[in-house]
């Protein structure tokens, strides 16, 4: 029966259509119509690629660039109807680009592949994600400056193992996340050069015989090189995999941010208050107001992780060029650019609405005995053996836990009971104050230090300029 | 201003109203409203319990019950709108019924809160999903022992390291994966047990004052007991894990038949043909058949594992009780559960759509010294330590290798060069079929076992009765 | 040169030895020679049955049976020496034993090849673990139990979003944790059934012509059963990935117990003291006492969830049978066993160590509005519909925050304002023990529900009798 | 009693000594053992530093020096015995130290902390794998090149789908692995930048007010920079993160490689020959050569996926700087680090042991109709519209099959029947040289490409000078 013939455009070999069943199960164009503009951005590059290689008329190259502005008018419209009997974003492009304008829309594809789009348009899209989100990285470091310009001074307990052990600036604690954050930028712009290579002109993935021209093409779309093998390009996503690898370190940064807001509102923390609007209730406690926001970032982490492996499994083993399974690298891609756009831009908004309660986190600097490495510090520069020194304080500190003091409440007999070189200059080493401002060491929290860092990024952000 | 407070159920003591940006991050009703039919089915269950215990009037429960029927239709039309600033299935329902019926709606509430509420749509909706796994997984496993029945007798090269080893029967090959998905089917049942337990009742997560019965509830949601403790039941996730476990290891194993089929297609092998409505072609080679169904399966391994990595990742570290973290828990699940039945479906429906070319596989059982093995037993049958067995025959396969043919290409005088124990039965021993058929030991590949084998199975699946 | 031929006990064909840099990277002996005893046990009970099928005499029984036990002694003692270039403990073994007892030894092999071996090797291996984990969770349940029993009676707020939200039972929380390992040991025993199938008797992978008796081999070895379809019994890991998804699941357990007890740990939680000789100092902060213990438990999920990526990995795309890649089984394996193992018994040790800080746990329910939901189940049992009792509470809470005061702050007078339904009797169901003691719902919180649930894991774990 | 008193360096303020299953659980000697170079010479260069500035003595700083250089003597000797009460690298050394040089040594950990330590030995290690990784991927690379160059000129089927799709140059095929683990090292290189800053000088994480002078520390290590804030830089592994995705990532590669050699090491395709002492045989079926070493490397892809996702996971919601979590940063690493190197070196030289079959391969390009695109490309240099083009080709194919015959063994007239514009210049286009030769796009597989390609390479690589 005739009309059981494929009617695909590859379907000339074919003797039976394909089951709908497998139409539903192979088609793309439910998710990867999101890359409908960098399709058209690339065919009319390809378009005028073509006609300066004769292989297009200039009339065919107006009508094509025409024919294609005019579907990316309707998809931006929302009056395109994709049709997943046409699979993917390129065919239901190019569908109706011949149904618009005839037989010049049929020579579009010469010298290209699908394969050869999908790499295309995955790397113009994610050009695009790492700019957007080396973007939102800096909101977010921004906001790490505005707060630690606006609490400078203010001191905290600074942690390691979740116990208090040195008191820190908040404006310290603030600027390592704008550090890390800064590294993320880093990564994407490193990212982003191998992206920003052309892959279209494999063809099938053997080259093609037909006279184009890669780096016309490549210089129309601002990439700055073009892939040197046609048969690794058109089975590579090492690209892909990076990015993802990029948003994954991002995004745990995230979590370790939302693990100490979640942790700072506790109750028994009590160090910040995260504004009503970022927050929501219970449906059935009334009196709760839970840090939503930062639970959810902290829980999107396991999304983006998720994406990567996918991706990871998704590799293992595939022979070269061109498999079907690449078709799944898309929807991880999309998942991680949206949730960690998300996720940074909420954070970002969110960081402008936290008031630390500066008196609390004072408060807490005051016990657990957290100047105790400067007592020991102040014996090592008393010519103390460091060891020793460690072993002096200790025993000190446990003789305060028996007494239930502070070493700050032991007078000074009692101090140089366990060690005659104290003397009473011991006093200043042992305040909040001084302990945080000798810390002068690069990268150290005395204020100076802290006040040079914050300063310089505000120049580097252009903030309050 | 008044009109900035809260005005979300939950919105009593909160000051502001939630930023919209806010509610964009955290809603879920874009996703759990395919939760609608259990919300609305452990709704009614509840209202039921809570008029058993006057908690509600009959009339009130007959009016709540009419509600959710009625929301449950106007869903099922399409006709119900969704508001992303109720947030979620729950609210967007309870708020819909307050509207229709009033107060009545608002007592529905009483005794629960939406953490029991996920947890209990979560579990009902996936004892539904371990059902038609369950079914899923028997066509797929019917497919194999209709395609063994089909072929039986046929042989082909069974393969170690892709390597020809022995002989086998294609349908013992088939009846391999036969019992590969009946493992999956007895993995999702012990997982269902787990599953249909009741959580609902746990309240905030203490438990509540008002009095409620559980059991009650539990019988008419046709749960096999209650959950324990009120605190483990609502942060508890471990149904979940466990669900997508056996998600992904259904997908690995579809994963390692769709390895084979691909290969298997390749024309080197050329041992199956797959039929043209299951393939598609090239958009660029006009030549090209692929089989992208298998592909698509392989790839799709990837997605369900980031799936079980997502969940593994959201659970780390999370203090006990409900965490806003575990909002993340149902894209995961949904779309292990979408991956892993579509392509359960389409793989039984493409094995029905497979030919075997099994005079090409049976040529292949006729080189590569396939029957060396049956050799060695020979020897070992005759007394030759089996290491000396090995032995022997090794230096028989070298010395063919060298000559360019295989060991029945040998003569009885050539073969007695390498053992004087050879005689003239030696022959019945290296032919494919006498190889095959020896092999009687349970689970072996005789003709005989596999018989056995597939009709135990045909009996089992309710075929050709 | 005669020397560079193989000497292999499998290089009867090969031309050329094998080269030194592959020797050490095919090698498995350094970390699977952990399995001799289960070699041994499996060759002993293969032996047995090649006696009574006549392939060994008895004479050559008693010689391979003694002259292993002779090498399992060696082993023990240390005096074995393994070799890399015997490849793994299979051969390794059958070399020394050839090299004892002579041409018996070379007669072990029959009907059985190592993929055989190992996939025996690993169910013996796995069915011990199986055992011994339930053991190690029984022991850390136990902890729990005698935790709640000394703490029977005394609260602690209950958290969601780590914020407070109902007083509850310190033996309550400690009881969801006995719930959560009782899940875990219900997943182990199901695993264990799927484990506990015999392997041997796949031979190279299609079973042997060799006259054997695998039911009997069944039987010496307490398997349940043998396995119905060698071709699928040869490349099957199914039960090692099983097995490494339970453990995993304890091990995001025992994560997000370490969680609490890190944060219960820090000083402004002061919720708990664990024992000096658990915990570890700072080399530079003389004052620091780290819960080490749980920091490390936590981090040690990531080890375990990766060697279940591994597993997956390595499964993903593998045809069937026997591949080298399913060598990289064993030390993901092993991994997981032995941190699952140890961070088990060290918690269940820590447990033991542990003061919890009573008082200031029940200080901590004395604020925070955390009986405010008994305050909504109170106008719910006065008939008000739930929702409006949310609200009316939700702005109690509100106008008490504003004063700065607690609802139990009100007076009778104040509190009617926002509800005239309110009477005396609301005092008693606005404190702590009142709360605690009126969630009485099946798994809540009340002490008669916490005594009973105590009670009777006292007698399941045998514990006071 | 005083002898339960901690003894341990950081014991001063600690009642109890260490449990000994806590100092099992907790110690790191046993793995971080191998750090000990990167140690010494950390130590070597903060006791230079110390006595600059005044810390230390000029003949402290000599005795310490001297001290450390014997304890590296022994270590490499192997007579240093490590004790894991002593806990770690760090502590192991220190304590030898001391022991070995009395109170000089004592003064060494001045204004540093242990968690400094680890940072700086990691960066260090890593340091150097970075640039040991790179001269394996140069060794892999040129282990291509050399391939290329001997293989130049021959043809072999390119696949997609692993289906025959269009001819290439086995040269071409060779050289997209060059150019993958080209990408590969420049991963390599930009993670090395972010490795190559030192972390040493937060002391205990918030800087210290100790003279010290970091800058000097990070000249005389030859690092490029220092870190800029003391908090983020106590708790980052974003380092080791970023090195362990690149590992991945080289072993993805390998992992498709490794697939490849597999898939042409069958019978089927006989496309390769790995020489005997690159193979192993079976124990069991006398004839077998298996590919082992790509099965392998195919396998350890999931043990170095598994060691990424256990850092990620670790990473995951930790709060910033230490957690005694990071000490389970090292195995993972370390693993990592071990398996990629081993498969890139065993890689290359069995690549340099390979064989290819080139008739076989040339063989299989004669069918499969692999030069259909040749004919489409051709119809388009004839102004015949591509997507027509393509439709013609496809029903030329179709009936070849029919007729069970190659496109090249149609007469003109049977062309012309598809279409007319076919004249008998069409027979160049058919044949595989002229396909092959056709496809001078950048980066494609035309002969004068390839050349191009490998001179280059071989220029770049150093081979052949």
């Amino acid at each position: 029966m005739e009309n059981t013939k494929s009617e695909k455009p590859w379907g000339g070999r074919f003797e039976q259509a394909t089951a709908a069943s497998v139409e539903a199960f192979t088609e793309s164009i439910s998710y990867d119509k999101r890359l409908y503009r960098y399709d058209i951005e690339g065919s009319k590059a390809h378009a005028a690629m073509l006609a300066a290689n004769k292989l297009l008329s200039q009339d065919e190259l107006t009508s094509i660039v025409d024919g294609l502005s005019a579907i990316e008018a309707r998809i931006e419209e929302g009056t395109f109807s994709f049709k997943s009997e046409l699979e993917d974003i390129h065919m239901n492009i190019e569908h109706a680009l011949i149904g618009a304008i005839g037989p010049a829309g049929a020579k579009l594809h010469s010298a290209r592949s699908r394969n050869d789009q999908i790499a295309l348009d995955l790397r113009l899209y994610l050009r695009d994600q790492c700019d957007r989100l080396m973007a939102l990285l800096d909101d977010a470091r921004r906001a790490f400056v505005v707060l630690a310009r606006k609490y400078m001074g203010k001191v905290m307990p600074g942690y390691t193992h979740l116990q208090r052990a040195q008191p820190v600036l908040i404006a310290h604690h603030m600027m390592a996340y704008y550090e890390m954050f800064g590294r993320d930028k880093e990564r994407i712009a490193d990212c982003r050069k191998r992206i920003n290579i052309l892959p279209l002109g494999t063809a099938a993935m053997a080259g093609t015989g037909l006279p184009i021209d890669r780096e016309m093409v490549a210089e129309l779309l601002h990439f700055d090189a073009v892939t040197a093998n046609s048969m690794d390009t058109s089975g590579d996503r090492d690209f892909a995999i990076e990015f993802v690898s990029c948003c994954t370190m991002i995004q745990l940064h995230l979590s370790r941010l939302s693990e100490e807001l979640v942790i700072w509102s506790s109750q028994e923390f009590s160090f910040v208050q995260i504004a009503d609007k970022f927050c929501t209730g219970s449906s059935i406690m009334p009196q709760k107001k839970n840090p939503d926001i930062p639970e959810l970032i902290r829980g999107k982490s396991g999304r983006v992780v998720g994406s990567l492996m996918s991706l990871i499994t998704l590799m293992k083993g595939l022979p070269l060029t061109y498999n079907r399974d690449l078709q799944e690298d898309k929807e991880p891609v999309f998942d991680a650019v949206d949730t960690v756009s998300a996720s940074l831009a909420i954070m970002a908004e969110m960081l402008g609405n936290l008031e630390f309660n500066t008196e609390r986190m004072e408060d807490a600097t005051k016990t657990g005995f957290i100047t105790a490495t400067d007592l020991a510090d102040y014996l090592v520069l008393h010519d103390v053996p460091f060891r020793d020194a460690h072993g002096i304080v200790g025993r000190a500190v446990a003789s305060c836990i028996e007494k239930g003091c502070e070493l700050t409440d032991l007078s000074l007999e009692e101090m140089r009971e366990f060690s005659p070189i104290i003397d009473k200059t011991v006093f200043a080493v042992l305040s909040v104050e001084g302990s945080v401002n000798s810390r002068k060491s690069i990268g150290g929290t005395a204020s100076l230090r802290v006040e040079e860092a914050v300063r310089t990024a505000e120049k580097h952000m252009g903030i309050g300029e």
